[in-house]
């Protein structure tokens, strides 16, 4: 059932609206409520008063079958007695028939009886109870959330997210994605709801809350969800101009012109650079001329000649070409006055490493230096970061050690000490990095900027972000829609057990906890959560080496059983689908096997194999075009050494390579100590693999389905 | 409401038991159900008719109040409107003056009236719908399960189970362990279940079950859970002889015996010892040899006279002395023979490392060899394993490399796999191990015997064992219920993901995942179990290093803000309480850190700080008997490089321990490469310490606070 926008009524909705703010109230009441949501098409319990078989079809149509038919009459006290209530009609037929029945009846119990007419209502006397509501997050905006109904719901709370609006697919990947979701296709019997009606409920409310932002908060509780209609039986709506207003955004293109100025710079100037070792100033310097950035570098300082063998100015006015960005290394009270003269040589980038802005109370100075910045069209980054890497620039602009790994993954942080664990971590696992970026207090530029600069920079395949909170969740999360479907959004999102402290006014008010509002919007918008740091960091590492799997079709091949089964454990945890191995490949792969392995899946080559016995098997797993991906189990033997094995691993994948066969393999190492140097090998060679471990390499895997999943690059 | 034992009725179980086996069925009739769960007062709606109000008020009580009251009389049909019905009658005078109530207004209503009688009904109009049950699970034996009733609860799988017969503060364990347990605690106003009566009833049925071991299955479902009571409304019973079977199993004196023997040999024989490198028989003497085990060796091949040195025999007949344990390293087809020899010399543990048994579908030479080993008195280990490992006697009785690092932790593997990535693990990390135990094919000694010697093993602290499933679970259970209030059990249970295949013959049976029994039984019997692998290697580790924590109270001191929300997050999953700061342990902290640092918990010393910061701050978390546990966050600065970190923490930890104050200290380290070498330093002191990661240090001690307290270790 598509949605007729035109079928709003929004001038019955705004009417109620004016009405309630002429009032100066905050609520509606409760007829107003279902004025507002039935003007878009929501159904609420409906009745009303026939004087006419027509008029009483007429009412039914509109209210919805099937109906109950009442007499209405001062003479008539006792209805049922008279002949005066049919239940269950469930066709316009019976409904005239039934409305000429009454009034005979009623005319037949008392016939000098007043009829005023006979009341049709909406027979409720069956459905699923569900609760959909929307709320105003400050992070996201108008959100619309769908759960069951009842206390046990409540007490679960099994409840689920998205943006408002929401189109028909969300609404459904709504219904069907609580835990309770089997409840509603109707369980030992029970009639199901019908998903299509409800999903076109959600679409209506989400619309109408978007239209109006100014309905802060709306509870549908409950509503009726049967084969045939969804009715919300009491409607709850909070008003608030205030929900009304919109966060200021920069567009794609301004983000760009300055992000691309800001990570490719032509020049970069080091306000408060210094000669002196043990400073911040001579830290930045230290690391943009060691880091090897081939820009020009404008040391400033007033009170300086040269610094580092740059010839240094006593203030950035002085610089005689243009600069694109300029490096704070000055203290926080020193910043306004300086990013006055940053703004007025048109600098596109000011990266404040300073900190002493609102991360320790002065918002005023933070507000101040972004009220500067912005008038001058300068972005800034920070305060409060250790500033900013871009590999493919050689560009250290930070007070940390240079980094000169290059590949594809960009990393942001909004912790100084999360940043340098990335950096660590990035250094000692040799990690591919184009860009690692310190936000800090996200004054100006966020994660939002940063994805839109790394979505067009050819330098990046994947971005790993760090996250306390979002300055503009819904630009994020749509951002993020958008680039994943070409490169992985990895987010690990900190303080996610800290429960928002949200007065509860309403119902969904209530159930919206911070972090479920991020979990169900994020990873609805294509964004791939990390339950973790370390694996943040891993799922950044290993991602990028894996092609992207064709299909769904899962495959161990295992020399230890015993790790055959706790790969399948984490194939499961991780989503993946263990594929069903048909009797032709079965027959295949038992050739290879010793006639007491087990073929199936996992396909288990008993330990003590030689060699041949992992290639062979391998090698099917790579050439048959039903297996998608391979998770390979190593077991450690004097017959196979763990070098030999990755070797050969390496040897077939290339092999497979070559013919443009490519496929994800990754790979859990048992044995001694020299698994260790037999991973890494295999790592290098584009085969994530992890020694003393089955869970790390399955989750890897499991994270890069869920990406090739939600970016529909899955084979059917 | 304590149970009396005595009040349980078994002649009338078994009257009815008798029947039914005499009519050769296997469920019984809902009427012989109800009296054989009432014959261990369980309630049933009770219903019954008194003559007068003595037997009324006798009715109501055996039947349970409140009641309703009804006029029985062939000639009153309305009893309503002759006033012969009453309602909620909540003690035995309103039964009492109901009775004679009724009777007045039936001979009021119709003097002559034939007045039969009056029906005394419980009144079960409202209550909590439950489902308590019973089934025969193969591993654990005698189930009981407890979960919501209804369809939803059907869905989401909320039920938990213990093994039978549970004790009262169990069976409460239950009732507070399922996910909706809020619901019964009566929520919006909702009247709550009694606990109690619930809890009585969970252990009535559990001692039914116990006592006749032949009911399989037993579904009360719904129970309906009231303020006052709790009633069985539907008794569903199967009965199977074959249910009353028990495991045979060695006392522990007797396990403690053939243990004492096999783990600290005085003499060991290997059975198929070589002189040929490469062979399994050589790999074995060679690591007895070279691991240093000072016992006698004994090489037996009737081909050979000496083997490394050591006379060989032709038979283990013709070796002298005594001999504790022979090691196969012979083909599987000449183990029977081998094995006899073995026996009759008395040998207390036959390893035998030679596949071709039950794994390999040859069920049947494995139970020979059983046979001949039960005949003997011989314990096996294996077949199809490793070997083992005890590293106080030097003891690497393997044909893997010997392992040589003392220490308190005891590991044991079902696969050979798990096995090698135990012992590479442990290499890697150094860890200090007592005893590697390759159990395999489990034909006779398993992990409950492995339990048994390690409790009374001195050189053993904490026991970790990778299992796919357990002989005999409940002696597994009993067995680590009584060693974990010692020593920490921790257990990686493969194959969790994988549901039996269990024929849902009754409706607790098909709740019955495998998984959740483990689960649930494990847990409540003290073990930890951990998620993954590296979990459980992580868990060995660490765990023994920490000391018990006396109380609840977790701080959290950190450089780095981020890192202080991420640990905060670790927290919540692993269940660990941050502790609520009082003012003057605030203020205290507040006078070592700047003045923009958060004090409250986490600590944040904020970035940048000098090394005074962090020990002052770790020296006040130590000294404050309030403060149980401290987790630290470090962030590397130039100020405070990784190793000056970490030797002022190995300092001030010692400095208190050394005034006997022992607090469980674990560590994240944020920073580049050199914190690696910084964990390595703290972990090597007792801290537990990881580079990259915020989870794992505080998962480390999560399972340590879950050990001490299920152990009963922790402080109120």
């Amino acid at each position: 059932m598509p949605v007729n926008d035109s079928s709003y009524d929004r001038e019955a909705v705004r009417r109620v609206l004016d009405q309630a703010r002429a009032e100066g109230r905050t609520s509606l009441t409760a007829p107003e409520g279902r004025l507002v949501v039935e003007a878009y098409g929501i159904s609420t319990p409906g009745e009303g008063l026939a004087t006419s078989a027509d008029e009483a079809v007429a009412l039914a149509e509109r209210i919805g079958l099937p109906v109950v038919l009442k007499i209405v009459s001062p003479d008539i006290l006792h209805k049922t007695e008279a002949g005066g209530v049919l239940v269950g009609l469930h066709t316009a037929e019976a409904v005239a028939t039934g409305y000429q029945t009454i009034i005979d009846n009623a005319r037949a119990y008392k016939a000098d009886a007043k009829i005023v007419g006979v009341q049709v209502q909406q027979q409720l006397d069956s459905g699923h109870e569900v609760i959909v509501g929307t709320v105003t997050d400050q992070t996201f905006g108008k959100v619309v959330a769908f759960g069951l109904g009842g206390v046990l719901v409540e007490v679960l709370k099994d409840v689920t997210f998205r943006l408002a609006p929401a189109d028909t697919e969300t609404a459904l990947s709504m219904i069907d994605g609580i835990a309770a979701a089997e409840i509603l296709r109707g369980v030992r019997g029970a009639e199901p709801a019908n998903r299509e009606i409800l999903a076109d409920l959600i679409v209506r409310l989400s619309a109408l809350v978007t239209d109006f932002p100014e309905l802060a908060e709306v509870d549908l509780n409950p509503v009726l969800a049967t084969s045939t209609g969804a009715t919300a039986v009491d409607v709850r709506i909070l008003v608030d101009d205030n929900a009304a207003e919109q966060p200021y955004r920069f567009t794609d293109e301004e983000i760009l012109a300055s992000m691309n100025r800001i990570m490719r710079p032509a020049s970069v100037a080091v306000i408060g650079a210094s000669a002196e070792t043990g400073k911040i100033g001579n830290s930045v310097m230290k690391n943009l001329v060691n880091g090897g950035y081939q820009g020009e570098i404008y040391p400033i300082n007033p009170k300086a000649t040269e610094i580092l063998d740059r010839k240094a100015f006593k203030s950035i006015a002085d610089v005689p070409g243009p600069v694109d960005v300029a490096v704070f290394a000055i203290p926080a009270k020193f910043v306004p006055a300086a990013l006055e003269e940053v703004g007025a040589k048109g600098v596109a980038g000011a990266i404040l490493i300073p900190s002493g802005f609102g991360e320790t109370g002065n918002h005023e100075l933070q507000a101040e230096v972004v009220a500067i910045a912005r008038r001058h069209g300068v972005r800034i980054l920070g305060p409060n970061i250790y500033g900013y890497y871009y590999t493919p620039e050689n560009l250290s602009a930070t007070f940390c050690t240079p980094y000169d790994v290059k590949g594809g993954v960009a990393l942001s942080s909004q912790s100084g000490g999360i940043g340098m664990a990335i950096l660590g971590f990035s250094r000692s696992a040799q990690m591919g990095v184009s860009s690692i970026v310190g936000v800090g207090n996200k004054s100006d530029i966020d994660e939002d900027d940063l994805l839109t600069f790394f979505e067009s920079d050819p330098n990046t395949d994947l971005i790993a972000m760090h996250l306390e909170d979002l300055k503009d969740g819904r630009s994020f999360a749509e951002t993020a829609r958008r680039v994943s479907k070409t490169k992985p959004v990895i987010v690990l999102k900190a303080g996610r057990t800290s429960m928002g402290a949200r007065a509860a006014s309403s119902h969904t008010g209530a159930l919206a906890g911070d972090d479920k509002v991020y979990d169900d919007i994020l990873r609805s918008n294509g964004v791939i959560r990390a339950p973790g740091l370390n694996d943040l960091l891993e799922y950044a590492r290993g991602i990028p080496l894996l092609p992207t799997p064709q299909g769904e079709n899962v495959v161990i091949i295992t020399g230890a059983g015993g790790s055959g089964v706790l790969l399948s454990d984490a194939c499961v945890d991780n989503g993946l689908t263990l594929m069903e191995i048909p009797s032709d490949l079965d027959e295949a792969f038992r050739k290879f096997i010793p006639p007491f392995g087990a073929a199936g899946n996992p396909v288990d080559i008993t330990g003590g194999e030689p060699p041949a016995t992992y290639r062979n098997t391998i090698a099917l797993g790579l050439s048959d075009p039903r297996i998608h991906s391979l998770i390979l189990g190593y077991w450690h033997t004097i017959v196979t050494p763990p070098m030999v094995f990755a070797e050969l691993v390496v040897d077939v994948v290339n092999e497979f390579r070559a013919k443009g066969i490519h496929k994800p393999v990754v790979a859990s190492l048992a044995g001694d100590v020299e698994v260790e140097q037999a991973s890494e090998h295999l790592y290098r060679h584009g085969i994530v693999a992890y020694p003393y471990t089955t869970e790390k390499p399955v989750a890897v895997l499991g994270a890069k389905y869920r990406w090739a999943r939600s970016a529909g690059l899955l084979g059917d």
